[in-house]
């Protein structure tokens, strides 16, 4: 626990600029892939495509696929296509759980589904998937199909598993584990693991990119989720709340409600599982976390998965491709706090 | 006009077994694909794929690319996994479908999103999407993955602009054709087309089985639509009116919409685009029907596409696939007697 205080209050601030301005031709690049291809004479298509891609994702998927092609010395062109191939992936995901989680916002903004309907959020996102797969096939690696085919095959088996153990309080850590591994991370893996395909890598590079990958996306989902209840600090704050209120089981409340007595699991499970939720709850499950250290743990445990994907690059030689991704990792976990 | 009546009465009664028989082997082994490959750990995934796909569909598409692979004469393995493929593609835009458009029932039973809720449904299509391009890259065939994958690309692009122009009686039937084209003819197609692909055919027999495809496809979408208002006969039945309960803008409507007086419109505006269906309108939109001739006209249009969709093969020498496949498309429009 001392670990967590010495950090915060010694680390130099990291940094995510030297990963995003190492990244900044190609992403011009990426960027109008992204816009040329969410073309259509559907006037529908770019208008709910454009709607999520330009409201300020970070685009931190396409800047890792940008990243590991870096990192290897890539000379070709192919990672600028995969790279938009992935945020369609990524939109498309989050086009559909807006519907399946019956969301009204996202990324402060109000879903697409909200402006447009379930319908359009539905087919824009199949639309996006079938454009994502069309660039792959353009970039003609087949290894890299396998790869991202496969991710795609896996994110929606998690999104399934996750809707399988919903509002079930009985989650253990490893359920959970397994359902963000499939529903987020597998897109961070497979991300970071075509760079160094498409370099034409060993074995080795190519597992260690995607390990970098697989880590850190754990990493983010399990900082996601600490935020979820204002980070460490568990104070009410901007979007606090929204995974309680729809009685999503994310750690911090897997590690608060095994920590915790018999009458505080009632009230896991009566607002959580029944959904039955009055004035004073979320601050009472704000209260739980802090009691029980809930947020800091989930965030301790975000440090252990981010610590192996900086030892995942070990393999690589130093380079200032290399120190960028090791500083996106310790942002990724950073912004816990 | 007479020649449609010379056709019931004089043509032999055209059958669907020629192929099913030649397919039989081939989709054995199909069969067992699609079995294996909806599997998952994740219960909900092979509950809600086999509610479906063991719903008695005809499997059309996925006989499809057997029996175009077939009239190729490819010996090969590829296609099997292909019209797996494409039977998942096919199975995945159902179950979306029946999300966007509401639909309480599909194939005569309770439709997957009424039995598991319209979050499986999403999910467990995004599934199986990912599964059919997982198969695909394993056959490992980079043009038929462009075909595929190009595909799907528009057929979501078809969802959406059915979506954009529904319950718009200004729809034209030019507009009509473009998004059948796109939301069914296309799947047809590419279906179509992986056979030759597979057999390493040249670009003229490619593009025939292409046709042949597509335009068997435009042929199949009309008949059903037909069919939805009782086919030919315009009689009251079983499943008779879903479109026009749903305010769907089909052909027929298109055709009596257009041929009708201003009183007449009047009565599609009401009942198709606002809605408001009263007892006795169902009846009084088939003798609309009945009055203009719209759905002898939609079979006797269907009956152009398929003349096409014949033609198309005029280039293969005859064989027992040939005329198998040239049986199909007059099994495909009959159904409309």
């Amino acid at each position: 626990m001392g670990v967590v205080v010495a950090l915060e209050d010694k680390q130099p601030s990291p940094q995510i600029e030297g990963l995003v301005s190492l990244v900044a031709p190609d992403m011009e690049r990426v960027n109008a892939v992204i816009l040329a291809r969410t073309g259509s004479d559907v006037t529908m298509i770019p208008e709910v495509a454009n709607h999520l891609i330009s409201s300020g994702g970070k685009r931190l998927r396409p800047m890792l696929t940008l990243a590991t092609a870096g990192l290897c010395a890539y000379p070709g062109e192919g990672h600028v296509k995969l790279a938009a191939a992935v945020e369609f992936m990524h939109t498309a995901t989050l086009l559909h759980d807006d519907v399946v989680d019956e969301s009204d916002m996202r990324r402060g903004k109000l879903a697409a589904r909200m402006l447009w309907g379930n319908e359009a959020s539905v087919l824009v996102g199949d639309f996006l998937l079938g454009q994502a797969f069309k660039m792959m096939v353009e970039v003609g690696s087949l290894p890299c199909l396998d790869v991202l085919s496969s991710a795609a095959a896996v994110i929606a088996e998690g999104e399934v598993m996750q809707l399988s153990a919903a509002k079930d309080t009985q989650t253990t850590e490893d359920d959970y584990l397994a359902v963000i591994r499939a529903k987020t991370a597998a897109l961070f893996a497979a991300a970071c693991e075509v760079g160094p395909i498409l370099a034409l890598r060993g074995k080795g590079e190519i597992a260690a990119c995607r390990s970098y990958g697989l880590n850190l996306g754990i990493a983010f989902q399990l900082i996601d989720d600490a935020l979820d209840y204002g980070g460490s600090s568990a104070k009410l704050g901007k979007n606090v709340g929204d995974d309680f209120r729809e009685g999503k089981i994310t750690l911090p409340v897997v590690l608060a409600f095994r920590r915790g007595a018999e009458s505080e699991r009632d009230f896991w499970r009566r607002t959580l599982e029944k959904g039955e939720i009055a004035d004073g709850d979320l601050e009472n499950a704000l209260a739980l976390m802090r009691k029980h250290r809930a947020l800091d743990d989930c965030v301790e445990r975000a440090r252990h998965y981010g610590a192996m994907a900086r030892d995942a690059l070990g393999i690589f030689a130093p380079s200032a491709w290399k120190q960028a991704m090791l500083d996106a990792v310790e942002f990724a976990v950073a912004r816990a706090h």
